[in-house]
């Protein structure tokens, strides 16, 4: 897999030849996406990028969801972009990361503008996440470990090839197009946990815009980002690296058939802990826990996860909350659920749930990610301790969410219920999903652009 | 020097206490900058960037040079840094690169929207460029090597600490603006003899911009970047790096002034190329030397010249000929000088220099770059051998233009009229140079910006 071949994959690939299952599981990402970015402006980040951006002006070309505005194509994917990810409730593929957050805004910022049609929109996401995620396969990891948040650096090569397909870029445009995105590409690990996490993907959104407009106005970057001395994959690596090594070609079979959706999130926290969560919710149902009985939750878990998902084992925020392992036990067995409503500051800070915390342990399990795997891959073991003595040990192969055990869609359009319900009424709501769900028969987004253009709650 | 240092360093330093000298020669880059950015509108990087951002809109806080618009700060700085390197022409420190032509952007940019003094203008740029040239001491020719452009990675902190104090930030939103700052640095190498290498002075530029406008609105980031584990030192050198490794304290002297100015070019080529020029410039006036009695110019470089000066050695158009060691002798030759009226598409075809350029060798001398100097420094010989036998040997210890051999103010005045000449009338020059010249007397800079702001050749 070289520059060439990428170009040639893109230019020469059409709506017709993208299997239907993976245009029908695009469309629930991107449902999904749209839901999460809504009720994003709730949070810092998404409220200060939005009203920064307002700020700015700016020909008002592309919508910024859920705040009544317009503004210019570039300038809508940075805000729309930081908005699907302010949550850490957006979809997350296996290496590449948040795919839709990155490549769905580039999309919709240029389908406004261009006035395409959904077939267009659907063509041009489905090839810049297939593109993200195979050469996510080869590097995205790496890029991880080195400290690198792949989200800003593989997003920006994501949306700039969805959005040379939008702009319908020839072969030779859309080299230059990877080639403009590489040197925008940005984003360090140590930001996670602020702010400028969400903003990654914001950037990310951004750079695939701005690289396809300035390769329409032949403005000229390297053709062969991907392979040579002081490549893309080599620089950000630091070592020799070989795009090659991906085992899998482009479009065969495409990633978010043969991964399945990657993993729509029913939990709005880090990916990582969602095997804790699934394990505790099953175990609360099947064995009718109640908080109060509860002497120690522990939870055995990898030394990444005790590191990552420890750190705020008292936790005052809900940005800190959504990293807590101890919080999502707790927050699980008060209400027996984990859904957006319970990741609010007040509910954070109430004394049951500060009280509970105090009684989650986690231990490290001996059983560390494996060459090829993700930090949600290794096993993760619950157990809850009664005040009556019992205890109850369980484990799930796959956390709900996985391509192993996904979301349904009736489950998918419930969050996005949940999510958009911030901003939009009921029948806004099921109007935006009957839209999203036949996407494929609009001439234009306009009116589904109209329902993300209605005004949140910062408004 | 750590993050809380640099943020201590830039909060309560303030003009009164930057030496005279400094201020002086800050003064004379920001004229020399300002000239060669409203030269670079002509050059194809600097007329698509210009024009994209036109067509973007935003709110006309700032205005972009030699275009008759304004528009967002953070956009106005986008296309200025990336008007002001487009020519390769703007000023060069030794292991930041191009200081001022990503920070004074910035600085401008700002300014306007808050309407400041002179004073806070050469404060705040002086303190950018202060901070981008010690962290280049420890890091830039590192970075290079690696396959990273400095000028978008180390110009994104340098813009971003200008900004920071153009906007009076205190140090915990310092620390802020740099986590944004760092995040957002970006540029790969590879694209150097492209468009998108000026372009990285103007990602660099509005980087800093950004950073600063987010931090004042709370947007959260690491606030300690530059230190310990994937701080961004080490993420982008690949290995452990101190920043403490640098043995210059901030401020003490500045590098303004203890390393001279770094290099404002009397010549519109790459700089390592200088001691050459310099070295022929000298020969043709001392021994009268005409273009059609050259038998052969014979240049012993570095092999880094060989390789970057000598790619190439039949150049086709102006963005090629500012890095062709053949072009600059040849054009050299015929002229009597190395300005920028030779750098024309049309001057680089004609026939009568691309037959002298046949005439010229780049011969590798074993003489190459030094820990701790750049690429401008191992000696350079040039030869000239005639037609009736005659052969003249010649090199410059330092190339017009390095502190060591610096261009007088006359010659920057000159040079100023020279580019701003594209744009600017006779008499708008000289005013402009009087307002630069006495900047730290201005009340706001409206006037001034009301020069940059006269339409240039696109409009």
């Amino acid at each position: 897999m070289n520059t060439e071949q990428i170009a040639k994959f893109v230019a020469e690939t059409s709506y017709d030849q993208i299997p239907r299952e993976a245009l029908s599981r695009a469309k629930w990402c991107i449902l999904d996406c749209l839901g999460v970015a809504i009720a994003g402006l709730k949070e810092s980040a998404g409220t200060i990028i939005t009203e920064y951006v307002k700020d700015l002006g700016g020909k008002p070309e592309a919508t910024v969801i859920a705040s009544g505005f317009r503004t210019s194509s570039p300038q809508a994917a940075l805000v729309n972009g930081t908005l699907a990810h302010a949550l850490d409730y957006d979809d997350s593929h296996p290496n590449f990361q948040h795919a839709t957050a990155v490549t769905l805004p580039a999309v919709l910022a240029l389908a406004e503008r261009e006035g395409v049609s959904g077939r267009a929109i659907l063509e041009a996401y489905v090839l810049g996440c297939e593109v993200g995620s195979k050469i996510g396969i080869t590097m995205g990891t790496a890029l991880g470990e080195l400290g690198w948040h792949p989200c800003g650096i593989l997003g920006s090569i994501a949306s700039a090839v969805a959005s040379s397909k939008l702009l319908n870029l020839n072969k030779t445009q859309i080299r230059t197009a990877l080639g403009i995105a590489a040197s925008q590409a940005a984003g360090l690990s140590r930001n996670i946990g602020t702010d400028v996490k969400p903003f990654h993907s914001g950037i990310g959104a951004k750079n695939g815009v701005v690289a396809a407009m300035l390769a329409v106005r032949n403005f000229k970057a390297d053709e062969s980002i991907f392979e040579g001395h002081h490549s893309f994959p080599k620089v950000f690596l630091g070592k020799e690296y070989d795009l090659a090594k991906s085992n899998r070609q482009l479009g065969a079979p495409f990633s978010i058939v043969s991964q399945g959706i990657g993993r729509i999130k029913p939990y709005p926290t880090g990916g990582p802990s969602h095997k804790s969560v699934t394990a505790i919710l099953e175990l609360i149902q099947k064995h009718r826990i109640h908080a109060e009985e509860v002497a120690e939750v522990e939870c055995q878990v990898s030394s990444y996860l005790v590191q990552h998902f420890g750190h705020y084992s008292r936790p005052k925020t809900a940005s800190q909350a959504r990293f807590s392992m101890h919080y999502a036990m707790a927050a699980a067995l008060i209400d027996g659920a984990l859904t957006l409503k319970q990741f609010t500051d007040e509910k954070v800070t109430t004394p049951e749930v500060q009280d509970l915390m105090s009684k989650v342990k986690l231990v490290k399990l001996d059983s560390e990610v494996k060459e090829g795997q993700t930090h949600s891959d290794p096993p993760q073991i619950v157990t809850v301790k009664l005040e009556n003595g019992k205890a109850y040990s369980h484990q799930v192969p796959f956390a709900k969410g996985e391509p192993q055990n996904p979301m349904s869609l009736e489950e998918i359009i419930d969050k996005f219920r949940d999510c958009a319900g911030t901003v939009l009424s009921p029948l806004d709501i099921e109007q935006t999903v009957d839209l999203v769900l036949n996407v494929e028969t609009l001439p234009d987004i306009t009116e589904l652009m109209g329902f993300m253009c209605k005004t949140g709650p910062l408004n």
